[in-house]
Formats: C-alpha cells, structure tokens, sequence
C-alpha cells in the first residue's frame, strides 16, 4: 500500500486542524478516516483537545474509538441531539464540484445520516480518488432491502446501470451490512446528473441508502506520499 | 365497526374482478385487504380459479394465505422474477388524483415494493378513506432506522411537518415494525405536494420509505354498506 503514507497524512490534517475541545464528531470508515480517529485519540491522550464525544458510523469505527477510549454516543442522545460539529469520512470518489461516491465499506446508511447532520463535514482521500464523473470507476453502493433484491436490481436496469450484489468474502453469500441489508453495486456506462441520481435511486422502493453524496458541502483534504495536504472547498 | 360490510364488498369485488387463474398476487395488508384474500383462498378452494402464487406484504399477511392454503413466493423467486399481475391492498387515505397513504398497517414498506412491481395496483377501501388533501387527517408513515429517530425528526420539522415516533401497545416502547425498524407519522398542517413529498422524504437519511404512493395509478375499488361498488380510474 503506497498511499498508506498519503492517507495517514489527510486523516492526521484533518484530526489536527478541524478538532477542537467539547465537539461532537462524527466517525468515519475506511483505512483513511480511521487516520483521523487515531489522531484525535493521541491528542485526547496528550491532552491536547478534551471532552471529545463520538457518533460512529459502523462497526469499524465503534471498535477502533472504543479501543482508544473516545466515549461514543448515539445520534439520538440527548447529548448529542441530532446534531455534529464535525464529522470526518473517507470517500471512493471526489468530482470537481466536490460531490461524492461512498459506501466501499459498507457504511453508507449511516455514513449519511451522520455526515447529513454534521455542521462541517471534511472528506480526507488520496490523490487517486479524485475523478471527473462519479459512479463510472468505482460503482455507487446501495443499501437494498433483502427481500428487494431482484425489483431493485430491475428498476436500477431502467436507469440504465449494471447492478450486481456485493458477496461476501469469509461468509457464503451476500455481504450484509450492519443494519442486517445487503448491497447493491451499481455502475454506469455514461456520465450522470449526481444531484438527480442521488433522488431518483432514493426513490426505488426497497433501496434504504445510496452512496452517493451530493447535497453536502464536504472540505476535502487530499494527502500526498511526500506529507503535504491539499486543501479543497475552503 | 358498520364499516366491515363496506370493506369486505370491497375486498371481495377486487378479488372477483382482477385475479384469474395462474396469476402472480400480491396480497395487501390491513382490515380490507383481508378480505381480498379471503376471497381468493374461497374461489380457489371452490375451483373458480387455479394456479394463484401469493407475494405477502406483512407478517399479517402472510400468516392469512397459509392459513387459507394459497402458495407464497418472495420477490425474488425466480417464479415471480420480481413482477407480479397485481397487487390488491388498501389504503388509508385517497386524495381525487388516486394518490395515497398508506402505512397504517406499519407494512408501507414491503407495500410500496410490491405494488410498484405489479402490472395492476387495485386498492380496495370504504368511502370514508377518500380526502381533498393527504397527510392532513391521517399521517404519512415513514419507516425509519433507529438510530437516526432524532436527526429523521429535525429534518421532517423543516419541512414543515409534525412527526411523531408510533408508540406500541403490548410491548413497550416504539413499534417495530417486520423489518426491525420504528415508524414515525407525519402530519402535514398545509396541503402539500404529494409528489414532490414522496420524493423529498425518500431523500432523508434514515428514512427508508415512505407511505406517499403517487407513482402507480391504482383502480380505487369503493365498496359501500348496501353492497354497491364504485370504481375508480378504469
């Protein structure tokens, strides 16, 4: 992994300069964001920020903030109320107009939901996930109803995508997510309309999250090899 | 209830009038549904009809066809292939463009999925189901992951909603619903745009349907007590 470096550096910028004392934040997924949480547990152990609080965005996160002693909470939590200062994620895929493809993890659902009531939401990536149209490379994930699979996979036809059920490895079968789905990912052949693709696949019956993420305004931080960050959006 | 005789003749109209034999169904849920699929387990039994495979819409509906010996597939038997000849199920409120709510049943869900995938939608209901404006008297059920009740209630407060979490009666706490999530009902205080509406709380996080059925037109079977039906949108 040669952008391991590259994204050390976006998770670790992100964790230093968007992090103050008493912020709720929420917690990404994926081998660049869980940078960001590392970060934010080694300045809560210097004592370098304090009373940091945790939403977590997927089984990953919770046990990698739990291990490091960043006291999670629900979204639902009086604590809490719905609302986050910051939240700091990974993304598959950044356009020019800083719209983006989410969901190699498997997090989606939830990624949306935190990253959807944060106040600043920062997206922290290496240069290779930078594209000029979303969902052509890396496919968009869905997160699909079980028993919805092959209406769904119909309708995403209609649309003009190639779907296909994500398996698992180390179980038989589909991947299923932490909310007890499965997914669905989908790719296009030509360029798409990102803002309408998000609408139009929310509204397939059965499909209960996409990853595609363009009604935020994400800071996108790109770490490079050589340690030097790129900021984008600010 | 002087409103059964209405829904069976309803129920048992639709039942009459839409399924022949070897037909894909789906089978609806609630007090007027079930009469629908009473009356098919009846003309099959007496060999009116032969050869009818049931889609379930609920565990109500379900646990009815089993009982009454018709034969449930999924959607995703390779028998249905994700299309059905009709579904007939009810609804709770019906707006003059044949628009609906539906969801009361806590079943908007599967619902939605089964009836967007069916050649024919026949909603079977008694007169006092028909309103100028939906979402008004009756809420909008909205299934909702858990753990994003609170965030899910802001954003429908923006929209200029009341939403309010279902409570349970023999359990404690929220309703559940057969896919493991709550409900929250929605009332709206001004007319709204039940297109536009079904569209804009598909696109929540968290929200992972929505009882607004404005994207099939359905033929309105209204059964009245002296046994009449008026049909709608033929």
């Amino acid at each position: 992994m040669g952008n391991d470096e590259a994204k050390r550096t976006a998770g670790y910028a992100a964790a230093d300069r968007y992090v103050t004392s008493r912020m709720k934040v929420g917690m990404g997924t994926g081998s660049t964001a869980v940078w960001a949480i590392r970060r934010i547990g080694e300045r809560l152990a210097a004592g370098e920020i304090a009373g940091v609080t945790g939403v977590a965005t997927s089984s990953q996160s919770e046990i990698e903030c739990q291990e490091l002693g960043i006291p999670l909470r629900s979204m639902n939590d009086p604590e809490i109320g719905g609302r986050l200062d910051v939240t700091i994620d990974g993304a598959d895929e950044i356009d020019p107009d800083r719209r983006l493809v989410k969901g190699g993890g498997g997090a989606l659902l939830i990624e949306k939901i935190v990253a959807y009531a944060s106040s600043r939401f920062v997206v922290v990536a290496e240069p290779s996930k930078l594209v000029d149209h979303l969902g052509m490379a890396f496919p968009v994930p869905l997160e699909v109803l079980p028993v919805a699979r092959v209406p769904v996979m119909d309708a995403l036809r209609r649309l003009g995508a190639e779907p296909v059920v994500r398996v698992a490895e180390r179980k038989m079968g589909a991947v299923i997510t932490d909310n007890g789905n499965i997914l669905i990912d989908v790719r296009f052949l030509e360029p798409i309309d990102p803002v309408a693709m998000e609408a139009s696949l929310s509204t397939i019956p059965g499909v209960l999250g996409n990853g595609l993420f363009t009604r935020v305004e994400p800071i996108v931080l790109i770490g490079h090899e050589d340690g030097s960050v790129a900021e984008l959006g600010t």
